[in-house]
């Protein structure tokens, strides 16, 4: 029962009507060939691959899970053939460095790649989505030898990356982990070798069957640490040790303990790892491990805001397909379609209610991670410094709320869905509730909502005085000034402005109270986080508004059409959340702090 | 990690101190050796159950789950004998007719009772649960005979109950039934014996090893039938015939075909029920199965209410255990305990707000249940008409309310649960998803939101020119106007008052715009829903603080200083949200229904 196609039609105007893809990342130097034309052949590409190869294999990867048996983890049926497929098309390195055999494509077109892998199957994108991790961490800060031997069987798939953070006793804060790192000699190159000794849990794609070698990259604390989280270096520790000339050596004591038995995501492998005097190298600079760790843990971020917006996608598409076949009741206003025994389900408001609720954060979400993505890929590319301050200015802004905000619009997407199945999306066989189950991790992992909400508030709204905010205030206002009083505008422009005049009031609150009390802006935090992310959506509908308004009246087709729709139903049904937010952040801390906790 | 007691002081509380159960309940007529020490020690006995036999069990039924094999279910390791214990201490009879064997003790009891079952073992309660509803629409609609060999097994727990109403192609709208019966002949007291022939699914509790026998009550179509579901009539269709001396004789041809793999609740059987001319006999007259089946729908869904709040609350008492005891990071003001290496989670206004968040709704969920159920005991049993009828009129409005509010808090509660234990709540070990995963069905069956809100919006409200809808607004009201100016109340009445008013003007603007196009109504039920929720919880914590204010200063200890805490915290994060639910009930049906069917 579960519908999907990639939204191509959906990207194609983000990328080209709205955002200018071409002007802004395909004339970036090293993007020349990502031409539009390029991009959606790629996409095209892509979708045959989710949709032929990794949807078939969600619903069993899910009913078989992952085994663990003497030390080895079995990955579901059709997951080895599959991994190898993914990895030969190319797909791992797709915005890889062409130095190490990737393909050099910019990170727009990953970010839209990675929401269909998402979609499709989110089980089998971790493993994939992990090694991505460990290639940025140490295309960024490995040693000449640590690239040259790892980097291409990153990009190639032949090998597998993973981050070894959480420890039994520590998640969030790894100030506290134990694993330790104590020097045992010099290696060819004149590098300090080391042993490393520790549990890590939680690990995904700590052990599988689907690559040669697997990279664990280490937080651990070297003997001379300072306490705390600048005590914290990070190691390379292969499962199989790597010889001078890059081949496999002898097995490491790097091996899994156990895999966890989870809610969702049963087909990626969830391992307790223990290091036990295993070899390994530093990467960068002794006690810099967390600076590290966040090059990796800010894409990290992006990627699992996307895997929310993945599990919405198909969410809805099942749901509004089942919505118009299946036939319960009647339309209020006289039968629908009378020479049948009932109407689709469709006909009804509060079915369309939760349709547009989850169609409308589909389609706003989506805008936001490609804009997103192309302020990535310009910070990343562009010839000018200060551009590239701008754009990563926004996207440090930008990190905490996607990640927060659209991993929860997947989980309420993935039950809207299931609700709107009704009994039969309970049961396991439609596949919506293996998508609820799925979605809920995304909330959890990379920090849960509780810290996305302080870092935003705590970290980025005070840095540099401020600047990262005016990054999104100031085009909002221009944008709002520009086109307030447009012909057609205003059913789009006044709730933006209103809403936006509350985020502005709540920003001045928190900065002020803040300032007195860190207790009065954590406490306000989260539902900032969420104001924010409502009025962000409510900038890009009024962006996509006025570009479907662009086209002629008489020329509109239904896509444009059901664009400004969407956008209706976003300002008046969604967007009042706003005013009900701005008073619980105002609220303050009091009620929250002045019990004491044996009162709980 | 799943931590639960009994909320013994909470229950006493409301039941004393608040609702007056001895003056209300006590006093009625049958009711006089229901005083409240029988009640509190019933109670106790209750939780004993509840935490030593069914608590244990429920970890180990979700592992197991329903095992179906050549025509047999099997229930869990463990089910048989605590349903044996279950039903031999005579739980599932407590609120029954003593004529058959039942205990006569009030609704109100079997309320509070089964929100224990609920927080312990929710797949268990599923099997009473059934046969309480069979109970009812046999107690009220069934012939002599029926009732005599029926209704003393069901209150025994040697036989079991069913609703057999959904079928493949429908289950909301039950006009669209195939499934027919035939008259075959007459039985020894003259009735007209039936053969039944159909397939009925989702039949909870339709087949397992737990009882001698289990009662059907299937909905079917005599020959005769008008269309729709005025052509519906109840049959008793029992597993195994009963004899002229009630003994069970051959077995029928109702048999399970298989069950179902479901999300949750996965100890509970979901059956396929196949009915080949199973041999069966009318419940009441032709024709009014519809109406017999509201009889246990109704409370049914009062039922399913506790169902959310019974699940709420093991996920507040388990993540508030967890946030005392899991250390990570530090207070935002300095360290709480600076000799340990981090302060508990508890320290941290988000973790705070995600548990008041549930206590509130929790603790305001069980005094809308037990003033529902008080107002359920008082309308069964008061000597006077009128009052009764006021208090059925009462019961009537709320049920759509608390079907549907308390069961979204259950799922909202048990993910807010989820979330306090981090990633560690995603591991099927803690016990924590399988709150959300069990939660998950009780948003769905017996009518899901958008039923109960079309209910609320489309019956309850125009009823008798909007009768049932004084029955709330008036004692409102009045306290409101009673409380207003009272020292200490302020903080509580205003912000009730200005949600009050907010409610009525949402119930005026729905009656006269539903008037003009059903849709206008039909589009603002579920949030209309919500915000006569939010609205009776302020009214219900009012209540509470005023009992706690009354307790002089001095002798106020944590109980009720944490009551008034909790009802400020209610009042300022969970109340506001009435504003935006306002502006969306006014925000019309347009945006909703403008969109072709083919947009989707």
């Amino acid at each position: 029962m579960i519908t999907y196609r990639a939204p191509l039609e959906d990207i194609r105007f983000l990328l080209h009507r709205v955002f200018d893809y071409e002007g802004r990342v395909a004339s970036l130097p090293g993007y020349e060939d990502a031409s539009g034309e390029i991009v959606d052949a790629v996409l095209e590409e892509a979708e045959r691959f989710a949709v032929n190869e990794l949807l078939p294999l969600n619903a069993s990867g899910d009913a078989e899970g992952c085994v663990f048996e003497n030390g080895v983890v079995r990955t579901p049926e059709g997951f080895k053939e599959a991994y190898r497929a993914f990895s030969e098309a190319g797909w791992c390195g797709l915005s890889c460095d062409p130095d190490y055999g990737g393909q050099g494509l910019p990170h727009t077109l990953q970010f839209l790649i990675n929401e269909m892998i998402c979609s499709t199957n989110l089980s089998f994108g971790m493993y994939p989505g992990l090694s991505h991790g460990a290639y940025n961490a140490l295309a960024l800060h490995g040693s000449k030898t640590q690239k040259n031997h790892y980097l291409p069987q990153l990009v190639a798939g032949t090998w597998s990356g993973t981050m070894c953070l959480t420890e039994p006793h520590c998640g969030t804060d790894l100030g506290l982990i134990r694993t330790r790192a104590e020097p045992d000699g010099v290696g060819p190159d004149g590098e300090t070798l080391y042993k490393i000794t520790g549990t890590k849990i939680f690990i995904s794609a700590g052990e599988h069957d689907l690559t040669d070698n697997i990279v664990h990259l280490v937080l651990a604390k070297l003997p001379d640490a300072p306490p705390g989280v600048r005590g914290i270096s990070m190691f390379l520790v292969p499962k199989i040790l790597v010889t001078d000339d890059g081949s496999l050596g002898e097995r490491n004591a790097a091996v899994c303990g156990s895999i966890e038995q989870k809610m969702g995501i049963k087909a990626s492998s969830t391992c307790v790892m223990n290091f036990d005097a295993a070899r390994g190298t530093l990467v960068g600079a002794p006690h810099k491990g967390m600076r590290y760790m966040f090059t990796m843990m800010n894409e990290a971020r992006l990627a699992v805001g996307l895997q929310g917006l993945g599990i919405a996608e198909t969410a809805y598409q099942s749901a509004a397909a089942y919505a118009k076949e299946r036939r319960q009741g009647r339309a209020l206003k006289g039968a629908a379609e009378p020479d049948k025994a009932a109407d689709p389900i469709i006909v009804h408001p509060d079915v369309r209610k939760n349709l547009l609720t989850m169609r409308a954060l589909n389609e706003g979400t989506r805008a936001l991670a490609v804009w997103t993505a192309i302020n990535l890929d310009v910070s990343t590319r562009h010839p000018d410094a200060a551009t590239r301050q701008e754009c990563d200015d926004l996207i440090s802004l930008l990190t905490p709320i996607i990640k927060a905000f659209m991993t929860d619009h997947g989980f309420t997407a993935a039950n809207l869905g299931v609700q709107i199945f009704g009994g039969h999306g309970f049961i396991r066989e439609t596949g919506m509730e293996q998508l609820v189950r799925d979605a809920r991790i995304t909330q959890l992992y990379e920090g849960a909502y509780g810290i996305q909400g302080l870092d935003l508030v705590g970290r980025k709204l005070p840095q540099h005085a401020g600047r990262l905010l005016r990054r999104f205030f100031h085009p909002v206002a221009a944008f709002i000034e520009a086109n307030m009083a447009e012909p057609g505008m205003q059913d789009y422009m006044l709730p933006l402005a209103k809403a936006f005049a509350k985020l502005q009031q709540a920003s001045v609150w928190i900065a002020q109270e803040g300032m007195r009390d860190p207790n009065q802006g954590a406490a306000a935090a989260s539902n900032y986080l969420r104001l924010f992310a409502l009025v962000i959506l409510a900038y890009l509908w009024a962006r996509m508004a006025e570009v479907a308004l662009a086209v002629p009246e008489d020329q509109r087709d239904d896509f444009h059409k059901a664009k400004l729709a969407t956008a209706r139903f976003y300002m008046t049904y969604l967007l009042p959340e706003a005013n009900s937010l701005f008073t619980t952040i105002t609220a303050g801390a009091g009620p929250l702090m002045d019990p004491p906790a044996e009162w709980f």
